[in-house]
């Protein structure tokens, strides 16, 4: 599955569907390499290699390997958050979003192992980005929940300390049964099921 | 405050007082320079200059940057696990358990911001440490909750994908109110009561 196009938006964005093709190539090969790699390892001329284009071409999008890494990790958020979107369909209930949303991140972790490596290694590279990465999702839970709290499947005063610890449930089961999965783990359906009824009502005995 | 001696039991441990407080030193000076600088850009010879011993000294302890890196990650470990058990009272009930050592860590985060990147930087270089730290961690949580379901203050059949669920609710609220904090931002008493409300009930409505 390749991502969802996005990131650069600000600078150097193509205008035609050439290039716009030509853009993904460059950020899948990057991911590619930034994952296999890291950031430092990583080349410039790697990345051209294996996005199949001329080492010239690279310049067309980008300034430098700092640049391409900060519009991956853009991407990559993006690439996140639309594959959650994907699995919710309109009539779910707040809970079941969640649920949802839990299993089509742990599918995606597990397809796209790099994902971590790279949003990780943001916190060294460019930490406004990191920093940036894990604000953005949280303000988003915050409105999942306030949404939840107002058609009645939530409490009503859930807030940025619920959103945070919902957000570190998620990245955590995703490295513990996506990056580390092991032979006969559970699969990210039956993850995300368990983790829905801690979310639903707590570990009290 | 300083952090529980530990670490390096395998190798070169010192054995008198004062070798253990040559240790101590540069574990500690280690801990500002990999956290100031980053692993790659730190030196020896800063670290040794930190801790006010002579260069030379390092090497009856430690064989190289790696090393000492590797034994900091380890004590690191150990001086969070010391800061919430000092948090514990016995006759505590295992949901209240939660509770004080969430705010413990959460006070020994912001008083040592390097934690975070360091532990998060071993991801880089030192993987085995890393993933060895979190499985560690999720480890002692597992058996945190099935003393929590033998004394019937948490459900009996709670296993890995809730202990997980709680690191990953500690590690960010960490993240988020210890090492990002901002003005006016609960301190760690309320980030902990509100955390523990989510652990024991959940957010259904």
């Amino acid at each position: 599955m390749k991502m969802a196009a996005s990131a650069t938006e600000d600078h150097k964005a193509p205008r035609t569907e050439r290039g716009r093709k030509t853009l993904r190539k460059l950020l899948d090969a990057a991911a590619g390499e930034f994952g296999d790699h890291g950031f430092h390892e990583a080349s410039i001329s790697s990345i051209t290699r294996r996005a199949g284009v001329a080492l010239g071409t690279f310049y067309t999008y980008f300034d430098s390997k700092d640049e391409i890494f900060r519009a991956l990790v853009a991407d990559m958020s993006e690439a996140v958050k639309f594959a959650a979107r994907e699995a919710i369909r309109p009539d779910m209930q707040a809970l079941e979003i969640e649920r949802a949303a839990l299993e089509a991140f742990l599918q995606f972790a597990g397809d796209h192992k790099e994902v971590y490596r790279i949003i990780d290694e943001a916190e060294f590279v460019d930490p406004d980005s990191y920093r940036s990465h894990y604000e953005t999702v949280g303000t988003r839970i915050v409105e999942r929940l306030q949404r939840g709290g107002q058609d009645g499947a939530m409490r009503g005063d859930l807030g940025e300390i619920e959103a945070w610890s919902l957000m570190g449930m998620n990245v955590f089961l995703g490295l513990r049964y996506a990056i580390w999965r092991r032979e006969g783990d559970p699969g990210p359906k039956e993850v995300a099921r368990v983790a829905n009824r801690f979310l639903r009502k707590g570990i009290e005995g």
